[in-house]
């Protein structure tokens, strides 16, 4: 792959009246990107999962708020167009978090100023989240440094799903200390768990290709053998939702990697901006609530034939009753460090940083 | 699917002097049959996956080993033969204890009876392997029983990959307990792991499907969840290698959901003919040698495309480096119990039962 692509999962054209993205979906096989100018684009490109990762899908809504405000800046478009984004993924707390704050900052302004303030608090959203990966990055880098200058060998680092600079502009979250070691010149390598059943470890493989970043990929079945065998220094994750009490909420198969991090240990960090933490909660399992998501996405599978087209085959037959819950929670207590933007902390200390 | 499908993995045809199997390489799309003929094919068959099942790998190489014996009976071959076979598939011991037996035996008569001899020793070990698998079921169906009568609610059954009768010819290992609580009508409901890459919890799907046993099919990160929300009453899967201190080599994933079952209290338990038992290792994580497979069983999937014809595609690309373990190791204090033809053992009791 080309490494002068762009890897910016979202882009605003303020002065086109747009915004454009990447379309994930069709990643790494196909780089294919979209402009989004309405509301219900934008709505189903956060649904369809054309964009994902936590906070990019809290910046997109912001976006898509923005765009909302160009067809009518009326109060009552400012809820209707607010409600209709949040309702398009359940788990993500940034997702609520981004939306509420535009709406308090919209509600705040007469009409006239809505169309630029919802530009410019969407601008300052994405920008804030750059800042903050930087920050994740950095205190996430003291983490492989460390274990670099114990010793001395290269540093192999399991992570699932993407959270990447695909999944939240600029660094990422669990792979922005990975990109910062990888600058400094510390040797790593990332165990990429493929993460069924939409294999967004595709995208963690791509991003990671690009930035020319070791990596081996492997089934999500694999990575307690990995421990078990001492070939893991430590498990670096993202969040959908973290509770107060530093329960972490992310995509699916997380607390089984948490299980044999623990039990092999394998230190087990997530990382997040602190817009992830629901400060409302205090019991992930039994109060977040888990998107079930598509049969669609375990029947069939999407991949490359010979001439390189896209192909979509079915694998699972529609008379095999399936199930497709999106997330899991891992309890605090499998958490070894939480990596924010304020620094790390131990799970049960994060409740002092409530804002 | 027709119900009247034949669901014998093998069997053998003396007098035509060849072994026919299901190739389960297309199972469920497609039912294809293929008849062995030669120790090449016999070893090439276990090899590639077209029989697999730890018991069933056992039957179909001393059947392999009877293919050899119609070519010539001497000695030498025998040893040929029974090496040959022994190295198509390094971690399932029921493989070396079956080729181990046909030699013994083999060695032990003239060559003139060879022939004879080796046909009769394959198809006792079929058969007992079959009366075992029934005692496995009725030890197993107790388990089922108790929890049915404890709750009076449906009894729901997690197992890993596939360990019912297409990996041992008769009721399965860990399945024979859910067909035998079926046909005693008490009410189970099995949720099956994909168990990628090879998802073989298609074939679990299929024969469940055929037996009429109602089952969800899950990817292989939703287990943990599932157990979270208290969904999952009992977890049972087979084994390829068990040390004489309870340690349980299974199918790659076994250990995650092992560890998801202790944090939630769920029984788990391996269920496997005392053949499976390697009675002269006692820590199987640093002793068991574990394959590892193509990366190509990572990097294809097959799936059936519109007109339900298979085709297969890439899902990940040459330039992702891949690594692909085939078993893990669950240690026995993960293990509530092991489910054998003798009984149900803890695991640090099995070896009471050495032979």
């Amino acid at each position: 792959m080309s490494r002068s692509l762009n890897v910016e999962p979202i882009t605003p054209r303020v002065t086109h009246g747009c915004v454009e993205i990447i379309d994930q979906r069709f990643l790494p096989y196909e780089y294919r990107c979209v402009t989004l100018r309405t509301v219900p684009q934008t709505a189903a490109a956060i649904a369809d999962m054309q964009v994902r990762g936590a906070p990019l899908i809290g910046i997109c809504a912001a976006y898509g708020i923005a765009l909302g405000m160009l067809e009518n800046q009326s109060t009552d478009q400012v809820h209707r167009v607010c409600d209709t984004l949040k309702q398009t993924r359940p788990t993500a707390v940034n997702l609520m978090w981004a939306v509420e704050r535009m709406r308090t900052v919209l509600l705040n302004v007469q009409e006239s100023a809505r169309i630029e303030t919802a530009w410019q608090e969407a601008i300052r959203i994405d920008e804030e989240n750059r800042v903050q990966n930087e920050k994740i990055g950095q205190f996430g880098l003291t983490l492989i440094a460390k274990q670099f200058e114990r010793t001395g060998r290269t540093v192999n680092i399991l992570t699932h799903c993407n959270a990447g600079r695909l999944a939240t502009p600029g660094w990422g979250t669990a792979l922005a200390p990975i990109y910062l070691a990888h600058q400094a010149a510390i040797p790593v390598h990332v165990f990429i768990d493929e993460t069924r059943p939409r294999n967004q470890g595709l995208l963690t493989a791509w991003e990671l290709n690009a930035a020319g970043i070791s990596h081996t990929v492997i089934v999500d079945n694999a990575g307690g053998l990995l421990m078990q065998q001492r070939r893991i220094d430590m498990a670096i994750v993202g969040a959908d939702r973290v509770t107060k009490t530093g329960d972490v909420c992310n995509k699916i198969g997380t607390y089984l990697k948490a299980l044999a991090a623990k039990d092999n240990h394998v230190p087990f960090y997530a990382a997040f901006p602190l817009s992830t933490v629901d400060w409302t909660l205090d019991d992930g399992i039994t109060q977040i609530p888990i998107e079930n998501r598509s049969l669609s996405e375990i029947q069939h599978i999407t991949g490359i034939d010979e001439t390189k087209t896209l192909q979509t085959l079915t694998l699972w037959e529609k008379h095999h009753p399936a199930e497709n819950p999106g997330f899991d929670v891992t309890p605090a207590r499998l958490v070894t460090g939480l990596i924010t933007e304020r620094g790390i902390c131990l799970p049960e200390q994060l409740i002092h940083w409530k804002p």
